[in-house]
């Protein structure tokens, strides 16, 4: 039997918004849910780990495929993951003994709209 | 005569690399870059600075014109204007007595790449 544990604390509210970053201006709530998104973003291993994740086959990985790339310890590497899911940008499903994660698709559509720019910039 | 200064100290190598997030393993070179680039988006406020810049008349801001409706004082403001310049995000150009604001349309293009998620995600 396979269950989805610790769901995003984050509701994916993030997704209803349009454009937020980028299309008028963002309300504080909306700025707030944005940057803790970033924020989770914001760190090499966290950004590696990501990546290892889409790359893999079926688009998902096993806690013990992704702790040899990132040259750390499974705790680490799990505390990383633990960031990421409450961010709401990976979910995970613990079976049997190893915990599998996989990228939450809507999160990272409401990224990409958040910074798209539809203005005239530098 | 106008000069543009603070230019990034992270020339924006990150607009060489196509979908460097989910569209392979990425090095760590590049996640380490990304990373800089979603760390300075991971805050609330400066969140709502790119947005008060992204909504401004002719997509440029004073400094002037962000303290109010951040309801920050300009040596604050100055300092989270001053992380976004460095991560590539935002130019600055001094103008007599006040410095003006302009998103990099090529850093905000290559973050909407990064998160452009062409896999079949949940």
């Amino acid at each position: 039997m396979s269950t989805r544990t610790e769901l995003p604390i984050t509701p994916v509210g993030i997704a209803a918004c349009c454009s937020p970053l980028t299309a008028g201006v963002i309300d504080d709530a909306s700025a707030a849910q944005l940057a803790r998104v970033f924020k989770a973003l914001g760190d090499p291993t966290r950004v590696r780990l990501i990546s290892l994740i889409a790359a893999a086959e079926g688009a998902e990985a096993c806690i013990c495929e992704l702790t040899d790339p990132v040259g750390l310890s499974q705790p680490t590497v799990s505390h990383h993951m633990r960031l990421l899911v409450q961010a709401g940008l990976v979910t995970r499903e613990q079976r049997g003994k190893w915990a599998y994660y996989r990228l939450v698709g809507q999160t990272f559509n409401a990224l990409r709209e958040a910074v798209t720019v539809g203005i005239d910039v530098v």
